[in-house]
């Protein structure tokens, strides 16, 4: 972990102060019409929250489950881009999307399942952008921050990990959320790392917790799932907040920010 | 689960109220010599912390470690308990040492690997005293409530969980705080619940952030290996804190609990 | 690990030759009735296979779980001792039954939830009687064999390691059966290892199979469930034999065995 | 798995009869350089083997380890296909090969960790050659059949399921080879599935007692390491068999398939 030791953290994103100020990136699990888009970036500017959860392709276990609306959706997405002030972030899965992605996304996600594809990992380490490096399910912390170094290696410093939940034999979770990532990820390296509840526990009854939970344990930011109309989601709907809940938590996580002085 | 669905939350321990304390039990992970044991003592009540780990017996994985002082230490305990105004918790191993512990022991625990030794259970679940209930490291969540359900059906209703970690493929740390359990407890159940984060993570330079993440996520209370000299304990010295250290996460517990509502 | 690397491997159970047979113990999950365990008993005479299982207590996750038949199944065992040439396996739960264990009990099974029970670990390195120490589910291979150390440290040499399974993230099966146990014990130690297929997934369709595979990857030994009605069964009917699928077992382990040397 | 329970397993690769023959595949981790090859490919020959492990690359957890001699190694595949009549087996890693494999390697490997990478599973079902899937070592049985289904959906049914192990907390192995996966792969789907034991345990004292296993679960064919000087190894050294190590499980493995009446 050469240049993981060395390297140093990402400190802005456009305005957005990653020092100061709680990364919160909130939306659907995934692209699905243009009206559920717009409601969600709508209701973000309102509430604050600068970073929109705009995913084009949704990795799926079985190939019969919706994949997401893919290349459809950069229409979409432009359109969001030029009408909200939001920062836009997708994850990466073909790199036949790259040039999409360079001129329309802010910040690329490269997801759970990714995380050692180590030709996509090169391929984004060229390119110029932050990178949300998702830990896999089944990876340990050495692995996460060795897929970390690749990027580094292939020239991408603005790398934020985001812990997403391990698989372990507990069943009424789908994942566990391995909190105590969040303070060895800091005493090893200088990276930001923010948590996704959504994924990790499956189920929106325990996203504020955990979202507690991880901004309590030093998270500079949390990936949650929003939907206008949960029980509507095409995937993922167990996981998603409403925006009434999703306001609660706002609420709780604005207090617990500013005892380590920070704001959204 | 059929008690358990009904039974009321234990809401006091003599003078100390549940529902608006934040239950922190401290010490060594077992008693060593009486000056260890009194320099805590007198430690914890000028910090306002009511609960003293006191452990006559530590089940160690091999029979050449250290095993505690047995009941060599009941004089210890004695002796504390006339001396300090402080609540004593300690396990019970052996079912030899159980008129001692109703006599001296405000608090009994069922340690982790004894969280299906039914027989313990069926005799603890005859005696009046609160006790704390471990979860197995290798258990799910619905064996540790159905382990509860045991000292209900056997008429012991003053039971508190606490969530001291699960095995995982995780080498970074010893176990992986399943921080998830504690909304989960709480929702399906109305006993208070606390954590443990010494003995989940193993490494004193986590214990603060896992605390927090845990008071964050709604737990009850916390169970923290505090000791004098941490670098001569006789076992587990990687993972107690030093008074100094213990005094830091104190602090900012504080301001955490009074997010709450909850005081010491 | 000092005694397990010093001490030798149990050689004989009565007239059973622990180097030339393979050790296969059968029978109900628990005693259940008379008629149940004496038609077991005289299938297992007829078909060459001396250990019979008796378990007069099946320790359960719930309180409400058919328990079994306890202390009133005593008077079964002796009877079944008297008439079949068979010798009696049973697991200790209550140190109280200890005294009929060692009048009528052959072997006595330490199970998986008891490993590190270890009151009960040093009362049974008290007694001169072979001792069959499950795996905890939850357990490493290094801990069993420290159990293993307690047991040789109180005075009982004669040890069979009984592989169960471990828990994982995998739902298909109860358990997985950690395969590499068995030649990984066998490295370390001289003591012989049977494996307990049963237990490990749960379901009587694999039960061949893995037996199987333990024979072939060095198993002294297998466990295994067996009963006259197995969906009349009152604990785990799914992972019970019927005579017949026992007999087509017996068959293919007949000429797995006979590549090792090995008859039953 | 709608089309995984209608498909057929394939049946013959060229003139290797799939149904007869146990399918052993052998070779070093990585390609080195060519005379570990010859010296290799000689030493199958000799051995009535006829799959060889020829691997251009090694997706490795860090980017400064050995990465493989990657496209430099494909003048060797070229040499040892013309002048051996082995086939040859490979890991694709990067979509710019493919033509290459197609024209020169006649089973094409996806590795654990890419097993989810939907784009490659996408690609690889549109091409005329047989698979092996491998299990990822963090995913579930579903998941890994879900993956194949990914394959038969876009178009390639010759897929062949390769068990290599899964994550636990077991330390002294480097994955837990989750052997029940074979016999219940079995009964899903009609695949043929093969075992790497090498992966799965990272201990070459381990591959042959998992070999004799997996073969008497019912696997239909081994993915084994060796090397002709195991110690000289550049990437996974510890796990390499020596050829006299490989002859003598070889003799083993006779005698057990010819149980199932199956030869090489």
């Amino acid at each position: 972990m050469e240049l993981l030791k060395k390297v140093n953290k990402i400190k802005k994103i456009g305005t957005f102060d990653l020092e100061k100020q709680l990364m919160i990136i909130a939306g659907p699990c995934a692209i699905e019409n243009e009206e559920q888009m717009k409601t969600t970036a709508q209701y973000l500017v309102d509430h604050n929250v600068h970073f929109l959860r705009a995913y084009p392709d949704k990795p799926r276990t079985s190939p019969y489950s919706f994949q997401g609306l893919g290349s459809q959706s950069h229409a979409i997405i432009r359109e969001i881009k030029e009408q909200y002030p939001l920062f836009i972030v997708a994850e990466l899965l073909n790199l036949e999307d790259l040039s999409f992605f360079n001129d329309y996304v802010d910040v690329i996600q490269i997801g759970a399942r990714n995380m050692q594809n180590f030709a996509l990992l090169k391929c984004l380490g060229a390119i110029k952008k932050p990178i949300i490096l998702k830990r896999g399910f089944g990876n340990t912390i050495e692995e996460w921050l060795m897929a970390a170094e690749y990027l580094l290696n292939f020239g991408n410093d603005q790398i934020i990990l985001c812990e997403r939940g391990i698989r372990t034999f507990e069943p009424l979770t789908r994942n566990t959320l391995d909190i105590s990532s969040i303070p060895i990820v800091k005493q090893i390296t200088k990276l930001p790392i923010i948590a996704d509840p959504s994924h990790a526990c499956g189920r929106s009854d325990l996203v504020k917790p955990l979202s507690m939970a991880a901004v309590a344990a030093g998270a500079d930011g949390l990936l949650i799932e929003v939907h206008p109309h949960p029980q509507m989601s095409l995937s993922d709907k167990d996981q998603a907040l409403s925006f009434s809940e999703f306001n609660s938590l706002l609420d709780d996580l604005k207090a617990l920010a500013g005892l380590r002085g920070l704001t959204f």
